[in-house]
């Protein structure tokens, strides 16, 4: 049965001011559009105000001075979005950990799981590896030698976590994510093949990291890959050795860090953003979608690159054709400004 | 040993007009190029007709006009590409399910298993989970709370099915696959983090789907993500949360629907096309490879962006140079427009 | 407890000249800025040739010319890189195989383990499967019916192997990497829908290869797809059905190679390289980061296309507007160079 909340609750949950039935049950979240009776909606950006007269949300939060506008029940706070982000927990579907270790996972005997570990069936731990309290690790996943995970940590199924990885509390590891891999370091070896470089370090995760499903981060040549506190991550990143990714700093679907970049705290990188090995992004930099960087960027901004903009493919084909001219409409440009004078 | 099968109970199956020797025995298939004795050969892309005589195949599916003027056995259709394509199951070396639940399973109590399920080794399964008859489920795989599979799934090695996702009948998942990630959803926490909205929607896939390795569809916010019927999906796409995927369609490698986009029917993305969050695309829609889409499409036809043209890396620095000066460009050539007059 | 060499031990290893203290003990390879006592670091960029003077590494790997003007231990070598490298493996901390076979691993009677293999927990092995000696399979993976894998290879965890993929020696695969899915080969149906065309083609990969975490390499669809010897390639790359790819290549992270596509020798590709289905590119290919192939290559050289330029997003948009006008600035100059005569 679907779990259900008197709006008096959530509203000291959220320390939101409530107007109305503070007894009404809230069984749901869901859009202004969307909402059916039991649900809880949420008015966060302003071009959906004109949907607050016609929803039958059981109750709205919403901003103060909307609410002054709305005759149904609300939760009164300064940031709606966040109240919503906060209260999302309650309704959540994943099953919640069962504290228990299956009995087909194997676990080294040198293995320290702390209070109330959950284990899944068939994961595999090896020798010397700490699990903190309230860790879950979901089926099949593999923790390697000398790992360590702080507490609550959330592990989903199919997650490879190679040998001496350290991570930290209230981490999430999305299915398919492989954490500490080998770094992508190779010399020529002169006869037209290539000597490995063994990959000494390992990988170094902070607290409340989210790193989603398909998505890499490699361990490092000497020095350890470092992601920092409060860093999320999106499906299908690659985080190549030994990249610093600062705090707070978000990285949506396909971005790659190639080797030893430092990417600074509280950035946000679209999708596709991508950035040369060895180069420092300082702090508070936007990596709109597909920005390719290709030097060091010192001045907080949003800086972009991109594929061409979206035509036609017939228009693109004409268009391509002239991009390859640019050097020769340049030459002819000075040529006519020239004879001008 | 080899299956072999007439090509007279071919061109029954197929439906096809049978000319030469009905009782010769097909054991393979093949181009016609490579054809050895025993193989069936097609000629579908007009091309390579020229290979028609030479060919060692014992048998060529073609169309009619080309049969004229060819003296071997052949199968006759409007569409050889097709015929080859519902021949080619015949021939598949893919291990035929074996019906049974390997002992190592960890399957749910509760799991509803219907007839004739292969269940392969170290698989998991949760709580309340259905599986439809004649699905196999490969080696270590995972399936979550409450989920669903229609008839005749074929799930393979090592893929993740989070809690309450939904499939239905005919549906391949290819290894490494990721359905029911948590789609990336955060608010800003206004400490410099991030605070997780947790993601209460589900997955509902359609019915002969097809999903390539290591590609993710996100669950969705608060409504599901949806698939739709006939979809084909290639490996490392990222399918975001609440996205909409019309019946249909087909996705090449490394494409990305960021969040909430709806994307039409029979719409065909080339490879590493992207689609912006929240926008639409149309029915009957192409997007060449790597084309970026950053407003709604709502016109039938093929859209194009793409990185630059193919050049020497030496043209292209160059080129790299005039692009940033482009602005520049225009506003020189104003000038000599004005000083014209 | 960290091992140790003496200095001697790994000059005669790496067939270096020493200068200094043969018996000095390394226990671990450092950068020449990072180095503590212990450390054996190396120079190989001249631009860090100043770091010399205030290294503390107890060793240092150079060039001859270097050492002259160096005082402390030393071995000297024409490839200082090669070197660090070759000696890399020696502090390697991946956990050293056991030679033993799980006994949760689940392995068809029928399998050919050879001599010295290492099978770890949970890990599935079909039907007919060869295991080369010295083979070492990480907990988890699963190894299709008919799979051959040679001498030496190292399977980390949650590696997916397909039916009938035949491995060389020594070849890496590190976790999630899935080889051997189906191609992704449908023809229309007629209807709206899609038919499959089974994939008959295995996988053939050669010597020494290494391939990363989250990395797709797709079965044939009628012959074989061929990676040749001594390839490295990177984690979430996309080698496509029927592709062949040529000895001593190296591919980076997000590269794509679509149907078809032969590869040369030798050839570099930077991240998120592609090429076109059926194209051929010749041996000793550059293609740098993001370079997008859509004709065949026959001459060896360095070759580029890209996003645009990294500039403010500011000016990406005007930028942007103005490559939607090249065709038009194009007509407007040949208007003025017509006027002027």
């Amino acid at each position: 049965m679907k779990q259900d909340y008197s709006l008096g609750e959530i509203a000291a949950f959220l320390k939101a001011e409530l107007r109305g039935d503070a007894d009404v049950r809230i069984s749901g979240l869901s859009s202004l559009e969307n909402a059916v009776a039991g649900d809880l909606a949420f008015l966060a950006n302003p071009k959906y105000t004109s949907q607050l007269g016609g929803t039958r949300a059981e109750a709205v939060i919403l901003r103060g001075e909307q609410a002054d506008s709305f005759s149904g029940n609300c939760l009164i706070l300064k940031n709606p979005y966040l109240g919503y982000a906060e209260i999302s927990a309650w309704f959540s579907r994943t099953p919640a950990p069962d504290g228990n270790v299956h009995p087909s996972a194997v676990i080294h005997s040198s293995v320290d799981l702390k209070d109330n570990v959950s284990v899944g069936a068939n994961v595999v731990v090896d020798e010397g590896v700490v699990i903190g309290s309230g860790c879950c690790i979901g089926a099949n996943s593999f923790i390697g030698g000398g790992s360590v995970l702080g507490a609550d940590c959330l592990i989903a199924a199919n997650v490879s976590i190679y040998h001496d990885v350290i991570i930290g509390e209230g981490v999430t590891l999305h299915s398919g994510s492989v954490i500490g891999a080998d770094g992508f370091g190779f010399a020529p070896n002169g006869e037209g093949g290539w000597q490995k470089i063994h990959q000494l370090g390992g990988v170094r995760i902070g607290d409340w990291v989210e790193i989603g499903a398909c998505t890499t981060v490699d361990r490092g040549a000497l020095e350890d890959t470092v992601v920092g506190n409060s860093v999320i991550i999106d499906n299908h990143v690659q985080i190549a050795h030994n990249c610093v990714v600062g705090d707070g700093t978000a990285i949506a679907a396909f971005c790659a860090l190639a080797g030893s970049v430092k990417l600074g705290r509280n950035c946000v990188l679209g999708g596709y953003a991508t950035v040369t090995g060895h180069l420092s992004v300082c702090d508070n930099v936007t990596l709109t979608a597909h920005a390719y960087v290709t030097k060091s960027i010192k001045v907080p901004g949003s800086y972009s690159s991109s594929t061409t903009p979206l035509m036609s493919s017939i228009q693109w084909r004409k268009t391509a054709v002239r991009i390859g001219q640019l050097e020769d409409i340049v030459q002819r440009l000075k040529r006519l400004e020239e004879n001008k004078d």
